[in-house]
Formats: C-alpha cells, sequence, structure tokens
C-alpha cells in the first residue's frame, strides 16, 4: 500500500495520507486525546488488545509511530508506549495578523524546530503577503536542513471569516483582495506534498489553547481576541465550533450601544466599534486632543505619531484618569457582550488574548465585572475569565497543531 | 445474558438495559440515523457484512429490532430491512409547561399510542403536579392495557434549568420548590422499571424537530420558544447543546435595552421582561386601561377578566393600531437579541414556536427584519427564520424521543 497516495476528492484532502479508518482512530487518539499505551487505546476503541496490537504494528511499520519509554504496567510487566515518530515528516504552523505573522517549522510530534516573527500589511494583498510568508517558510525550513518535499502539512490562521472546507475568505472586512483567493494552491507552489488548512485566527487560538494549554480537558469555553477587531473561537463538546458557514463567533457586531458610533459594518454600536484596539486607539487620540488627557497628550508631543492601546495602558499605569476609564469603558462594554454569550453558551471558561489583553489588569477586571453582572448565576457559577496564559503564542501553537490534525484523513 | 440488568453506577442509568458497545451502536444508528439496511450500518461502522449480520441476529433474538419490508438492493436481490420490534417495550412523553402539561403513550417504534392534555400550575410544587402527571400516565397506559412495568423509559421535558445528569430542576424562577426536587425516583414509584429522563422544556422541543421535524438534517439550528418567559434550544453539530451546567440557551435574561424595565432576575431591560407572553400581556392591560387600544378595553368590558399575548393577536387581527404595535415591538426586541446569537453561533436555521408565536405573522416577520438588521450577511445568506412546523406537538416529541434514546446503555 502507498500510504503517501493522494486524494483528489476534496481539495482539503488533497496531499493528505489515506489511513485505513481502524490506523486513523488510533492516530487520532493519540494525537488528540493524548492516549499512550496499548492498554488505553484497546479500551478507547472497544476493540481487542490483539487487533489494537496489529493496527499499532503497521503505524509502527508505516514509520508513522515509535516505541518510547516504558511504563510500569498495573500488572507489573513494562508496557512500551506509543509516541509519533517525531521525523516522519514536518509542519508550519502560520499565525497571520493583520500587520505581522508568527511562523514555526515543527516536527512530527509538534515539537518547534524553529520560529520566526515578522511584520507585513494584509492590505498588501494575498500575492505580496503569501510571497513574504513563503519566503520565511522556506529561509525556516533551509536553516535545519529540511526539504520543502518533507513539509506534510501547513496551517494558517487568518484574520478574517474562512470558509473551511475551501479555504478561502469569505468577504473580509479588512483584507481587500483575498476574497476568494486561492491560498493552498498559492502555498503548495512551495511546498508540493502539504497539505494546506486554512482557518479564521480566532480558532486557531482557541485550538492552541484546547490541545496545548488551559484548554486541555475543558469541553465547552471560548477564545475572545481583542485587536485590531474583535472575534471569538468556540470550543463546543472539545471541538472547534465553526457554525454553518463557518462564521461562528463573529461577535465584533454585537451591539455594545444603540447610541453608538457606526461601525465600518455599517450598522451601530458594535462592540468593536467602541472596544476594539482600533476604538481605543481612536478615543485616545480624541482625549489627547480636547485636553482630557495629559500624559497622552504628551506622548504626541514626545515624537510618538500615532496613539495605539498599549500607550493608553502605558498612561493608565502612570495614573491618568482618562486613560484608565477608557479602559474600563471599553471592558465593560466587552463584558456586556460577553453577558450575552455566556447566558447562550453556557461556557466554563473564557480566555481573553490579543495585543489589547496586553492593557493591565483593570481591562480583564472590567470584563469579569460585566459578565457577572448581567449573566445568570447558574451560568456563571464554575466561569473562569481569564487573560490566555499563552498569549501570544496561541496562534502559532494552534496553527502547527492545526497542520499535524490534518496530515491523515482516514479511507471512506 | 441478562439484558435487562440494571446499571447503578448513575441514576440517570437506573434501569437503562446495558448493550455490548457494539449492539448499542447499531441501536444508536438506526434510532438517530434512521439507518435501515445491514449494508447501510456495515459502511457507517466500518465493519464487515458479517460482522453487522452477527450482531443485528443478537438483537433480534432479544426481540429488540424485527425484520420488516423487504427492500430492492443494488443487486436485484431483496434485502429485508430493519426496524425496532414496536412491543419490545413502551415509553412516556411529558411536555410540562408552566400551566399546563401534554402526555404521550408510544411504542418501541415511537408510535404514538394515545396523549393527554390537561391544565395544571407548576407552583402548586413538585408532589402535587407530578401526582397528577402520574395519575394521567397510568390511566393512558390502562386504556392500552399496558402494565406500568413495560414502560421502559420516561423523557420529561420542564420549564426550567435542568442539570441534566442528575434529573433536577437548579434554581427554577418560576418553580417554587422544585429545586433539586428527585423527579426520577418520584416517576418510578409509578413506573419501576423506566429509565426517568429529565430536560429543559426547549431542549425536549428542539430535540422533537431534529429527529422528526423541520430539524432532520440541519446540523446548527436553534428552537427559540417565546411564552410565559423566553428561552431557547441549541443544536450543534446534530446534537443537543446543553452547556457546561445545563444552561446554555438561557436568552431570555439577555440585555434588549439598558434603559428598559427590571426584570424578575434582577437585571435591568432582559427581553424576556420586554417581549414575553407575560410582558405583552402586562403591556396589553396598560394599553387598555390607557385608552390607547379601544379594541383591548372593549375585550375587558366584555367581562374578560385579564388580557393575553392571544388577546393581542386578536385585537391586531382586528385592526388595533396599538395592539400591532406593541406586536412589532416585542418581535423587534426578540430579533435584535436572536442577531447577537445568529453572529456568534451561525446556525442555518431558527424555529420560533410556544404560546407567543401564534400571535400572527407579523411578529414573525419582525422577528426576521430585527435579525437581518443587526447580523452580518455572512451568517445570515443561508440562514432560516420559521415558525415551528411541529408547533405545540415540539414538545411531546422530543419527549418521546428523548425517552426511546435512554432505553439502552452500553456497556463500559
Amino acid at each position: 500500500m502507498n500510504i503517501h497516495s493522494e486524494r483528489l476528492s476534496s481539495d482539503l484532502s488533497k496531499n493528505s495520507i489515506t489511513l485505513p479508518s481502524q490506523q486513523h482512530r488510533v492516530v487520532d487518539l493519540i494525537r488528540t486525546d493524548g492516549i499512550h499505551s496499548r492498554t488505553d487505546l484497546a479500551q478507547r476503541l472497544g476493540a481487542s488488545r490483539a487487533s489494537v496490537t496489529g493496527i499499532v504494528r503497521e503505524l509502527l511499520e508505516h514509520g508513522i509511530l515509535e516505541e518510547t519509554t516504558e511504563a510500569e504496567s498495573t500488572g507489573g510487566r513494562r508496557a512500551k508506549m506509543l509516541d509519533f515518530n517525531a521525523d516522519f515528516g514536518y509542519v508550519i504552523g502560520i499565525d497571520m495578523g493583520a500587520t505581522s505573522v508568527d511562523i514555526a517549522l515543527a516536527d512530527f510530534r509538534g515539537g518547534f524546530l524553529g520560529r520566526h516573527h515578522a511584520t507585513l500589511d494584509v492590505s498588501d494583498g494575498p500575492d505580496v503577503v503569501l510571497k513574504q510568508v513563503q519566503e520565511i517558510a522556506l529561509m525556516l525550513i533551509a536553516q535545519h536542513n529540511i526539504a520543502a518535499e518533507a513539509i506534510l502539512s501547513i496551517g494558517i490562521g487568518i484574520p478574517g471569516p474562512v470558509d473551511f472546507t475551501k479555504g478561502v475568505l469569505v468577504s473580509p472586512p479588512i483584507m481587500p483582495g483575498w476574497e476568494q483567493y486561492p491560498i493552498r494552491q498559492r502555498m503548495r507552489e512551495s511546498f508540493s506534498n502539504a497539505t494546506v488548512v486554512v482557518d479564521n485566527d480566532v480558532n486557531v487560538m482557541a485550538l492552541g489553547e484546547l490541545r496545548s494549554g488551559a484548554g486541555k480537558g475543558v469541553d465547552n469555553f471560548l477564545f475572545v481576541k481583542v485587536g485590531t477587531g474583535i472575534g471569538c473561537g468556540i470550543v463546543a463538546r472539545g471541538e472547534i465550533y465553526r457554525g454553518s458557514d463557518g462564521s461562528a463567533g463573529d461577535i465584533g457586531h454585537i451591539q455594545a450601544d444603540r447610541d453608538g458610533p457606526v461601525c465600518h459594518c455599517g450598522n451601530i454600536g458594535c462592540v468593536e466599534a467602541m472596544a476594539s484596539g482600533t476604538a481605543i486607539a481612536r478615543q485616545a487620540m480624541q482625549l489627547a486632543s480636547a485636553g482630557s488627557s495629559p500624559i497622552l497628550a504628551q506622548y504626541l508631543t514626545e515624537g510618538i505619531p500615532t496613539l495605539t492601546a498599549k500607550h493608553v495602558g502605558q498612561a493608565a499605569h502612570q495614573g491618568d484618569q482618562a486613560a484608565m476609564e477608557l479602559i474600563k469603558t471599553s471592558g465593560s462594554l466587552i463584558g456586556q457582550v460577553l453577558a450575552g454569550t455566556v447566558n447562550f453558551f453556557n461556557p466554563s471558561m473564557i480566555l481573553i488574548g490579543g495585543g489589547v489583553s496586553k492593557i493591565g489588569s483593570q481591562f480583564l477586571a472590567t470584563i469579569r465585572r460585566g459578565v457577572l453582572s448581567r449573566s445568570l448565576p447558574l451560568s456563571t457559577q464554575h466561569l473562569r475569565i481569564d487573560y490566555s496564559p499563552m498569549g501570544d503564542d496561541a496562534g502559532v501553537t494552534g496553527a502547527v497543531t492545526l497542520a499535524l490534525e490534518h496530515v491523515f484523513i482516514a479511507q471512506a
């Protein structure tokens, strides 16, 4: 059997390696559930120990798995543990923001071999941006003497609404020229053997926390990114939930104030228009020019050309009252919108990430207060709201995970 | 093997019949996916035809399945189809509202043998109400010469937050005395062999539409009940989603207007306090007494003691402008709250049920307008919003389904 045979029926699974369904299930259990012993695999599959031994033997022969450390088994005998063969192949994870990108090269166990951060501008369009991304990825593999053909999969998080099956952006508000652009084909020009998986950036961050961070073992949680915009990745019953059109989690355009400003989407008072990094920066400039914030005004006179949410955090830290009020108002609006999602979705955890999450602890405190004041006690009794512990790493970690989870496809 | 053996480890599965995991999986595929041929079962299980034939033989021997009509198979040979043995046992479905109850007796294929509607008042407390419910259920089985011991399962939908695993109500706002009340034990006093499954009423309605109604084959949808309160059942990836504490879908307390009235939950401007049947009735009385609605005022002088949402619908139908405005305002507030859930959850369908859904088509039209005006185009391009086609039957149909789906439990 040629396990590297291609399946052409779906563009997503182009280049995916086809495995018999039981081998695929074993690979999945090791990858996503962290099950490493034959005994535990047999139990989870409801299959006999002999049958699992047979399946595992084939995966060992293919070089997909290898035997690792021995663990004391219950009977006193030592049982060999299973893990992925780190060098079966390599993957690339790409976390693209509106103005920067993080790219990581990882082995088949998910261990990072190298990573690179660069600035870019998604508004330069997909031709320019994806060329930059490919150059960085090619540089990374060259540094580690890995051939482009050894890259089995590439996971990409992109800040816009993604049709996950097709791997294209649909009506992206901040990314002119990207609509329906064939990202997969473009990436495969440099990495001809790779499966290319494209997802929304917040879904990818949620996946990072789910598999490797605070989301491990948490069935239902939200990852809320407060950056240029506001969006949210949803984990339902231990899996990323994308909705019927892939646009689930688009909370940035929920109304926070019906007397609020007009949003770029055309509606009034969207939370993104009032409490995103962009909105906070705009209000900071107004505070500075109106003379309400001496510290923010001083930043401008010191030569900072334009204020950002980061400056607001700094000013608040230096005791600027107007900056502190701005942070509180923004957190409170976000908390109010999240209260509605808590009543609806009843998650047990909300992780806040994105650039604005670095603005200080007051922001988190007012988000929490906003949620608690408007949600029902039953929904919040076990609810934890925190900054994402992975922070800036959630995206690139999730992108690597996304890539690893799409190397194989089950035989139909 | 005694297939009627009890599992005592969880109270939910007390009285459930234990089946080997592969038999359980076959029963599940026939019940929830409507798969009736051995060939299709083999394909879905990824198992050999011979292995499925063996599993099915045991289920036929137990009297759980029977062979039914023959279908033309692809090879020209006729293949026997499988279905449940209708008389393997019987189930009872109970749809409890705040002021009435619908109870159905069904055979093992889900066919209704009899049903009964009665008024009750949940505020009389669980002792009184469950006694009434048991008397009706016992009368129904007596009418059909079925012994109480032949009732294998009872599904109950209740208008309050339910801890699904424990089968008890948690902080029910409109049901004094029901908190943590042992509903299961109480029902088993009359039906000693029955598994008793308790769920929130809207979850049960969503389940009814999912298995037997407009929700068949729809992965992600909402069932919104507008009655005494406002709540919503969530279907995510083809399954009822209950959230981390069982309170998912509690949309009644999402803020619709921050200058709105105080809700019984203590918060301000909850949609339930402004647009539920209770809120519409209260506003109708105000319109009548303020002289703004001549037709509603006339109803009161004609001897109707207190106005309900139904009267508002009638008055609007007779051309009463104030009544029409009240309907439009209520629909619009609900639409605005649903717009937030559409942005967050991206369902492909919203079904509106509950008593207030009988108020007329203008109500549905303004809900639709409210959702469309505040949601993103990507989320609404394939979104269908309709009154529940099952209407009043969704609850009792779902309760029977809930019962049938919990007769068996898989061997651990």
